[in-house]
Order: structure tokens, then C-alpha cells, then sequence
């Protein structure tokens, strides 16, 4: 067998090992990642490598030269529109950030999902498909979710592909428009089984959206509750 | 000295007590408060007393009766649109909670202040006029907050009260119009001086809001940067 390190180039590997300490927090936002001449010194290659390494990580997103200062680790936030109708998918993209998903359950629960969200109650009737899913941007976990989708407005919605944007099933598939969607944020912190799905050490506040959707008028095509790392995520609102 | 025991009607007194258990934590919403029986029995008074104190209750938005069943801690929650312009005083009245205001500071600095919201950065000249006030509904520490106010739309505004709505003063003092909020909401653990403020035994999440208000196009009147207390506040968004 041949080992990874033979097989991936060597400014990759470095790179990977930079964007590894800005992943698991040991480089901050704003913290100054290693420049060439360290590079140079520490992984003991080439000036053309070091600088490949560095373009490398620019690439990715993970950090951004200062002319004449240095390379610095970005801000990794994303700003999520609490004002559009928006996926998860689409923001990613917006925020150049690579989505996937990984499904962790889909099933169809023979009884109604109903849920209060901003002083209103809100109830599907059974049977709903329910799905349970954790979302990642560039590899990190950003949210995990689990939707209640009405089986009424999206029959055979069981056969469908999950690992990508639940709204272009709705439109593309169904035909069904968004029409409207209603969110409430809570903060929480996470419990440890959340903590262990976002990969984090220790518990963390977050954003908690119970939300649903519309098709049409008082036509519920779904509703959710979704956990957004407070770490990772601001919403942005505007009142006019 | 009269103490305030002789002063203070007998049912008052138990209300108070009761209410301050439930402001404390000490009987959390949806458990039962004392029965008409039961404060009888404890404070050993007549019926007609006991029952104007649960009525007392009642009646300041605490706990509600159901029928048959007792009477229960009111969800001491408040929803707060992010969709609409809307001050803390009319946002505590519409939910029933009488609003007061603490100031804690007020001063003109004579020093730009400048943030980034949701992306785009935002500059006000100096000087501007910084107001920090502690805000309670029902005597409860709500929220904290710090705004930036454009002296240069309200001129001589050192002079008037801070103790209610800033937006009042606005709209009827300088008659400025107020055509469009942007806000980027993110989750924080509070640190240890708000935890003072807040009157909390350990630190909880909370949203931050970093705000700027606009009286005109591209018109910055004021900038804010609040703690809203997360075991009170949901945010309710919706887009279409």
C-alpha cells in the first residue's frame, strides 16, 4: 500500500496542515498564518512549494494577504439573510463555501407534526416525511436540521436524493413555489449529542430555528427545527 | 418608620412572594403556583384574601388559571420582530410588560464610531453622542444596550430624557423619519458584567445585535450594539 503522504503533493500537504490549525482554532481570525520564509524552514522545502502552499490556502478561502504584511486567517462567519427566502445550499454557494450533506435519517412518521412558532400554531397532518439531516460547508459542520415535509403536496417525495437542496426538489420536482417562509430564532446551547455532530469540545451557543414554509396561502409544505452554530453563523435582518 | 409589612395589604405581600419565585426560577413556566388552599394554608389568611392574591397574579401577566386544573407560570418570553421598526418600549407594550429604562452612562465623545454589519461597513463622524442604558419589562433586566446617536441630526439631544423611547425622540423632537434598520444578529455567551446587570447567577447565551438605523438615504442617525437576554427573547422573521 502506498501511503497518502507519497501520493499527494507536498505545498498540498502543507497547506492541508495550515488549514487544519485554522479549523480547529489553534489560528484565529485575524492571526497571521506562517509565512514563506517559514514555511521554508519548518517543512524544509522550496520557496515555489511554500508559495504554492500559500496560494493554496488563499484559494480555499481559509485566508487573505495583506500586501506587504502578511497572510492572515479570515473571519470564517457566515451571514445567513433572515429576510429571504433562502436555503442552506444557496447561502453556502453565496458565501463561497463547497455544501453537502450528510442524511443521518428519512422516514415517514404516521402522525401529525405541529409546532408554535412566533405565538402561532402551526400543524401538518399526518402522514409527514420527516428528514433529519447534517449540513456541511467546506467539510465543517454548519447545521444540522430535521424538516417535516407534507407528504399531501409532495407524494413520492421518499425516492428522492437528500444530499442536496430540499427547495430545488420542492420547485424543480413538485413545482410548488415559496411563497412565504416564518422563522423563530432562539439561542441555546448545544446538548452533547449536538456537540459531538459539530465536531466541537465543549458546548457552544447557538442559533435554534423552528420554522414553515408555504406553498401558497396557509398551505404548509414544511416546517423544521434547525440548530445554526452560534460560532459560525450571524443572521442579518433589515426593517423598512 | 412605619415598616412596609403594616403599609402593604396582606394579598400584595403574597403576590409579591409568589412573583418573586417565579422571577428567581424558583417555579418555572408551566409548573403549578400555590393553590387558594395552599396559601391558606402557608400564610395562614382567609380565603378571600388568598384568592385576591392568585388574582393579583393573574392580573400582573404571571401565571394563568386553567379551569379545574390550578393556576400555571406564564411562558415569560418576548417575541421581537426583526422585520419591523420597532423600539423596545412599543415592543415591551404590545407584550404586555410595562418598560423601564436604567441609564447607566451618557456622554458625547468626540470620536467617530464605525462597525461592520452584515458585511458592509459603517461610519458615523464625530462627535456622536454614546447612551448606555439598562432596559426591564416588569422590573426584569431585559436588555443592554449602547447606541451611537448622530449628533449632527440632534443637535442638543444631551439635554433630553433618557429614561424612555429613543425613537420618540426621533420621530417627535426632531421629527426625523425612521426608513430602514439593519441589523446582524449573532449568539454570545453574556460575560461577567452583564451577568451583573442581568441579575443571573451563571452566564447564559444571549443575541447580539449590532445595529444601524437610518432617518434618509445612506443618513446613519444612529448605530447600536445590544445584549438581549436569550432565556427572554425569541426573534421572529419572515420573508417572502
Amino acid at each position: 500500500m502506498v501511503s497518502d503522504k507519497r501520493e499527494t503533493p507536498k505545498y498540498y500537504q502543507i497547506s492541508q496542515d495550515i488549514i487544519r490549525m485554522i479549523r480547529t482554532g489553534r489560528l484565529k481570525p485575524g492571526m497571521q498564518i506562517p509565512s514563506e520564509n517559514e514555511i521554508i524552514r519548518k517543512y524544509r522545502v522550496s520557496n515555489t512549494t511554500a508559495r504554492r502552499s500559500l496560494h493554496e490556502i488563499e484559494a480555499a478561502g481559509w485566508a487573505a494577504r495583506i500586501k506587504g504584511r502578511g497572510t492572515f486567517v479570515r473571519e470564517n462567519n457566515v451571514t445567513r439573510s433572515a429576510t429571504r427566502i433562502l436555503g442552506f445550499t444557496r447561502n453556502m454557494i453565496e458565501a463561497g463555501y463547497e455544501p453537502s450533506t450528510k442524511v443521518l435519517d428519512a422516514r415517514r412518521i404516521n402522525h401529525r407534526y405541529a409546532a408554535t412558532i412566533n405565538g402561532r400554531r402551526y400543524s401538518m397532518p399526518a402522514p409527514v416525511f420527516k428528514i433529519h439531516r447534517l449540513r456541511f460547508g467546506r467539510d465543517i459542520p454548519m447545521m444540522i436540521e430535521v424538516r417535516y415535509i407534507s407528504l399531501e403536496f409532495c407524494p413520492g417525495i421518499e425516492q428522492q436524493d437528500f444530499t442536496g437542496s430540499l427547495y430545488d426538489i420542492y420547485e424543480k420536482k413538485y413545482g410548488l413555489p415559496l411563497v412565504e417562509v416564518n422563522q423563530m430564532l432562539s439561542t441555546v446551547m448545544i446538548d452533547a449529542a449536538t456537540q459531538r455532530f459539530f465536531d466541537v469540545s465543549e458546548p457552544i451557543p447557538a442559533f435554534r430555528v423552528n420554522g414553515v414554509t408555504f406553498c401558497g396561502k396557509e398551505m404548509i409544505l414544511e416546517m423544521e427545527e434547525s440548530i445554526y452554530r452560534g460560532d459560525k453563523y450571524r443572521f442579518a435582518v433589515c426593517a423598512k
